[in-house]
């Protein structure tokens, strides 16, 4: 007995993958346990190789088994392949181990020739309907198995409908359906110099060859290539016979979820057509009835498509998205396959359905993506109403908002106080800007990118942030706003979405962010299993109860320098950053520091007995002040005007200060421990400050844990400096208080060299947290702000790297630098604890890095705390921890 | 017998010097081989450790020791210790192991006292002479071995002298002398509660014990800590009769070199005082005499002088700095030592004492410090002229420069035309500014770091540059430099010293750059013995020539961007950057194609049979634009006048697209191949130009090695598809001209993540040419522009850092990535060529880090070529070579 090469649906199941491929071995699992699906058989893919390796011959056996299975057919169908009164009509697809899309088509209503089209009109009741299909069936097996030209057919069925004067292939009759086929038959037998093969079995068996051949046809090849799928495997051939659900009253097609995909109910969804086929739902010319309305048409096929459907969802333990078809009260199942679903109803589904017995926690846990989690975390466009954006620029900070147009920051203030919403719309913002985004809805720029100061501190509060719109042009002095040739003014109402960039005329639907009772639960299911620590960042008081109430276990990244930024600090800040010596600067830093002690103080009570790490000043000093451009048109004109001289050289003064700190590329210039280490007394401030409200919280007998971060160390010296200073920053607070605060210092990791000098660094070091933002940027040499929406997309669409690095960690560069900080600083202390945050840490493909490489925390957004709970979850089931304690 | 502690001059050699110290194991060596030391001994750094061990107690059988070598002392000398008639001095000096200024100054005449120093005045005929040495001996034992405050001293000798009326010590007689040292011997009493101590012994002791106990003092101590010393070693004391130089008219004091330190000629070099001593030399109360004159006043001396100078030039093979004192003459040698000397008489003394057989070849260029040759290969400020520069900035391109001031460049040219010697003072340059830095003598300027446009040009062009000085205030209006309140007007003479950042008003003397034959003798024997290569960095054919001058062995670096920059060309270039569409942009790289290829064939000519690696456009194209701060300044002024509305139209439009290019942090910006990736053409009309210029020499039958280097590589693909791009334009030459030309495509490594992922890279790489000034910034974090000059300033003085990473390469940081990138492209592919390019390919330590971890090759500017020769001769000395073929 030879192999064997061709397998009924009923002799396989869904393990036979490799040999049946992946469409087969489903529709063979179906068959297999109960279903009504049509029967067929699929030829496997190892008589695919087989047959490449016979230089693309049929032998014999293959032959003889393919009748076999055919006959098998015939008597499971009680139809005849070629019978001209009740013909046996096939499908023929492909169908290889990996999912793709490269190979060939689809051939339906194989079997049809010049005899058969009668019986198919007989049994119909059809003569249009069999004609029909039949032209259908011709141009399909021409184009995809004998290689004829599709246009061909195309022009020669609308040469037939122009000279009837008719618009659709509806309006075509039986009469000029058959006129179209024999036009289609001639340009056939042209084409091919024979005549369209009218022998059903000789259909079939070119059909099985084209199968095969499109194994190696050249969008297969390049798709393999692309996606590194080995060429060896070959693809099986699914012959299965045709139902149809036009054949009258009694028949029908439809399609139904076995849960609400998007609210996650527990019913069925879905619609259905009666005596009509699956293209006709699609083609939209007759509107569908809901799918309980069948229990009024067809009950007794209804009761049977429920309990399939509850058979179905406990067969594959997850909600199933199912296409069906009766052909005269018989109900046949088409396909079966995971219903897609929202967020919403992924969590709902799969609390419900552990609930219910069907999954267990883990299975619960691995249905759901971290990543679609987001959506139900920020105030969002409802996404069932199709809208059309008026502009798109960069994501910058997700979430939705709608309100007026405004253009300042003090409009924005002013109108927000009255209660109005507000959206504010500027080329970019500063620091001068602060008191507008604070009472904004969200804001829109036209200039800037992910890291611009409007992006930052948009993502810093939780507002939505589209940065960088290149399409919309402002006039700050006319106070409109320009889109192609549509003018915007002040109180016009705009809508933007930070999650995707794109921006709206007028109001638009909203949704607001809700952590269900299932959300809630399924959470804490994550927390059993995961052992990565979640941390968030989070810069005030507001945004430390939330990251709390999203279940933070402490505050990773507090950024000092926002409350910098504040309207009634930045006068003294710039004070401060302008002294002409010691004694000025110091003046200045006494004001500031029971300013800052107050904010540390709220934000420790807001994390009481949870760990806060605090972040010492970070960026260049010249952020702080005005900005180089304005003042030197202001000094053009003060000149030109020459009206005021006192005014000019105040501002000339100024600009020369300004002009002194101006940096050519700020991002690596004097900013971070930088600036404590040249400007120790800032630091000082800052530690004291941090140290006194510890204090007052401890005399209050509440526990508080600070954590001193410095930023930006590239060598261990600078860390050894600064650790001496916040020791004598806390001891003289001691001295002083009498309270005893438990405390650390540790460093952000954010610079190349202090990952291969970890191990000097480390000595220094009560921890370390990863800035995955820096350390990317300077690890590629991209300035973030100058990459995203500019070159980075141009490499993203060229595929010269695989993700934008800022928003998925990049293991093989950043994170083999990571992996080595990591390894040499446990090697100097093993004790050492690491964390991670960068906005990777909110990234579940970069949450998993961080797990298998033993990090013990990542610190992210409070609004991504779920998605990381859930991540980490995942990365636990997916890899067994390295190197955690 | 117990062990020895003290060892007489004539028991000791060089070898023993952890035994004796250093001083005390050289005058021992002295002493050994012939040479009239005054005779001395030394008591061992073994009898300190021991003397600690016991409590700083001198214990019997070392003062036993010590009293033997005191009547040895006595017998060579035939003076007694404490004899009043012809009484023996000593000085008491500390000597360890490492020189170490923290411990114990000099005491002499040790061993007057109120008898002995009759005995002085008898013998040296001067009662004045003999008082004043008792005095200084009272006031420096009380000092440093009674530790009596010394400001007592310096009161009473003041009050003294006031009293009298006279000035200087000078013109104190015997008797006021006489008086002073009563009153010195009251204070002592008074402070120490005993009376000076009379007897010689115990003054000795006491002096010994002294020097021991100094050892562990505060200075001494800290002195340790800082520069890593053992702690446990120990000093040794060393003790030395004294000779007079001042006893009449056969005596005499001078200081000689064996050969002239200024220009190496071998002739005796130096002077002499008769009747003196050492410090009337110091003092230069009286002119002392050339050496060559000694020959006159005691020939006998002199001939015995000229004997021991050449025994010890040849003993200690190097020129020798000699102290001697003639008494009553007998010649007496205090010290020798290896003299200071100019680079160029560096070089001379090492070939020339190879040649006369004293040196091998290897301890020549041993002799000669590279770094010291960079003296020799510019332009130079007479270093035997005392200058006072008016203000101060960065030495941003090494040599000095003379002219007249002007302030554009176009000024420059058309003075520059008449013959006329310009240097270029402006607030920055710009690209608009070339054809004035090239035909200036020099450039100045007032804003800008090593990095500037300024400096990064003129060391292109091995133009003197100062950039950056703050001291000096430029009106461009009103055509005036201002330095403090001196205003300098068009046409005034300044000086600049680019070596050293300084600035002169007026004309200063100059030194012209020499290759001397010597010099060229001692390049041969290092390029016999270095076994890594030297290549120049050089983007013009006179750079190229020059390099090729020096010895270099091809071009390691030709940028391309400045053939860009130059006034003929602009305007093309920004026509290439502005255009609207494909179309426009290929037309005007049309037309800069035969411009590069003209620039390539000469190189290549220069170069003929030695490799040229030419590097792709690497700035952001934003440079060659023109500045936004003026198009601002000028929008400004063309609004409020409201008199031209096409000119501001156009520069609003021209503002519009500087703008849209300008980048917050150019370095991390849109340049290196995102230039190649994202505008394909501009890369494959470079590739074609070379190609093209190479087919034209090939015809001619030249031999040309054209390697084209991808800059800014940091993923593979990156590189792939720019290799690619190359392998392109390479083919289409090839079957144009029918030239089939040998070449490379290698990429520079100058990002981290090139570093860490270069095994992936090295796949796609001919060679690998390492970029360190970028990788260094990108290592560190640090943009050269902002931090050179500013905080990096700092933490130079603060020793946050032991140098500037940008002179001299990191190793633990930058230089382990390079050592990974090493390890993992030799690993992928073993033949890979591997070379470094920045600016620390021309810097010693550097070079000897290259040479460690197996570079093929350094490559550094045309004039530190011969630097960079000897260096990587040194290298070769210093260490064995690892993993070169």
């Amino acid at each position: 007995m030879g192999k064997q090469y061709v397998y009924l649906f009923s002799e396989g199941n869904a393990d036979m993958r490799e040999l049946l491929g992946g469409k087969g071995a489903n529709l063979a699992e179906m068959t297999k346990i109960g279903l009504p699906v049509p029967p067929g058989f699929t030829v496997s893919t190892e008589a695919c190789r087989e047959y490449l390796r016979r230089d693309q011959q049929i032998w014999d056996e293959l032959r003889d088994e393919t009748i076999d299975a055919l006959r098998n057919l015939e008597e499971t169908t009680g139809k005849k392949f070629g019978d001209r009164k009740n013909p046996l009509l096939v499908s023929v697809r492909s169908g290889s181990v990996f999912s793709m899309p490269g190979m060939m088509d689809t051939v339906l209503n194989l079997g049809l020739n010049d005899e058969t089209v009668q019986g198919l009109a007989a049994a119909s009741g059809s003569d249009r309907f069999a004609f029909d299909c039949y032209r259908r069936f011709i141009q399909m097996f021409s184009d995809v198995v004998l290689k004829v030209d599709h246009y061909l057919f195309d022009r020669a069925l609308e040469e037939k409908k122009k000279s009837l004067g008719v618009k659709d292939d509806t309006g075509l009759d039986a009469t000029a359906l058959q006129e179209i086929i024999e036009k289609y038959l001639k340009i056939v037998s042209e084409k091919t110099k024979e005549p369209f093969p009218q022998d059903p079995l000789e259909q079939l068996i070119l059909s099985i060859r084209a199968v095969f051949d499109s194994w190696n046809n050249q969008r297969a090849v390049v798709y393999r290539q692309i996606h590194k799928l080995p060429d060896h495997l070959g693809t099986a051939v699914n012959v299965q016979s045709m139902v149809f659900g036009n054949l009258g009253d009694d028949s029908g097609t439809g399609v139904a979820f076995t849960r609400n995909p998007s609210d996650g109910t527990k019913e069925l969804y879905g619609e259905f057509l009666i005596n009509a086929q699956g293209e006709d739902v699609v083609a939209g010319t007759r509107t569908p009835l809901p799918i309980a309305k069948m229990n009024e048409y067809m009950p007794d096929v209804y009761k049977q498509f429920v309990e399939l459907c509850e058979l179905l969802e406990n067969h594959y333990q997850d909600i199933q998205d199912i296409e069906f078809t009766v052909e005269r009260g018989t109900l046949y199942l088409l396909q079966t396959r995971n219903g897609k679903r929202t967020a919403a109803s992924a969590v709902k589904i799969a609390v419900n359905m552990t609930e219910e017995g069907i999954l267990t926690r883990e299975d619960a846990l691995r249905r759901v993506d971290p990543s679609q989690l987001d959506q139900l975390l920020h105030r969002r466009i409802d996404p069932d109403v199709k809208l059309d954006p008026i502009a798109k620029g960069l994501p910058a900070s997700p979430g939705a908002a709608s309100g007026q147009l405004v253009f300042t920051a003090d409009e924005a203030e002013r109108l927000s106080g009255d209660g109005v919403k507000v959206v504010l719309v500027r080329p970019e913002t500063t620091p001068d800007d602060i008191h507008g985004i604070v009472a904004a809805q969200g804001i829109l720029t036209s200039r800037g990118g992910m890291t611009s100061h409007a992006a930052v501190v948009a993502r810093g509060m939780g507002k939505p942030c589209v940065s960088g719109s290149e399409d919309i042009r402002i006039d700050l002095n006319a106070k409109t706003m320009t889109v192609d040739d549509k003018v915007f003014n002040v109180g016009d109402i705009i809508s933007i979405d930070g999650s995707n960039g794109e921006v709206y005329a007028g109001t638009v639907p909203m949704i607001d962010p809700e952590l269900s009772g299932e959300f809630s639960m399924l959470l804490e299911w994550a927390d059993e299993v995961r052992q990565l620590g979640v941390r968030a960042n989070a810069d005030t008081p507001e945004d430390a109860r939330k990251a709390r109430e999203f279940g933070a276990a402490g505050i990773g990244l507090c950024r000092t320098e926002h409350m910098f930024m504040s309207q009634d600090r930045l006068p003294v800040v710039q004070a401060m950053i302008l002294a002409k010596d010691h004694e000025e600067r110091q003046q200045a830093l006494d004001k500031l520091l029971p300013m800052q002690q107050d904010d540390f103080t709220e934000i420790f009570r807001a994390m009481e007995d949870l760990p806060v790490t605090i972040r010492l000043l970070d960026p260049p000093l010249h952020e702080f002040l005005p900005n180089l451009e304005d003042l030197l048109v202001d000094i053009t004109l003060l000149r030109e005007r020459g009206n005021d001289a006192k005014e000019l050289r105040q501002k000339e003064e100024l600009l020369k200060q300004v002009r002194s700190l101006h940096e050519f590329n700020p991002m690596l210039g004097h900013r971070g421990c930088r600036l404590g280490i040249v400007t120790p007394e800032i630091y000082k401030m800052q530690a004291l400050a941090i140290f006194k409200a510890a204090a007052t919280l401890a005399k209050e007998g509440k526990t508080v844990i600070p954590e001193v971060m410095i930023p930006l160390v590239g060598h261990e010296t600078e860390l050894k400096l600064m650790r001496e200073l916040v020791l004598e920053a806390a001891a003289e607070v001691k001295a002083e208080s009498g309270q005893n605060i438990e405390f650390k210092v540790g460093t952000m990791i954010e610079l190349p060299r202090a990952c291969v000098t970890a191990d000097e660094i480390a000595a220094h070091a009560d921890f370390f947290s990863f800035g995955t933002n820096d350390l990317t940027q300077t690890t590629f040499g991209f300035s973030r702000d100058d990459a995203e929406g500019k070159f980075l997309l141009e490499y993203l669409q060229q595929k010269v790297l695989p993700e934008n690095p800022f928003a998925v960690l990049d293991r093989d560069g950043v994170g083999s630098l990571v992996k080595t900080a990591v390894e040499k600083g446990r090697g100097t202390k093993p004790e050492l604890k690491l964390g991670i945050c960068g906005e990777h840490g909110g990234d579940p493909s970069s949450i998993e890095f961080c797990h298998q490489i033993g990090l013990n925390y990542v610190s992210c957004s409070p609004y991504r705390v779920p998605v990381a709970r859930l991540a980490a979850a995942h990365a636990q089931l997916n890899h067994t921890s390295q190197g955690k304690d």
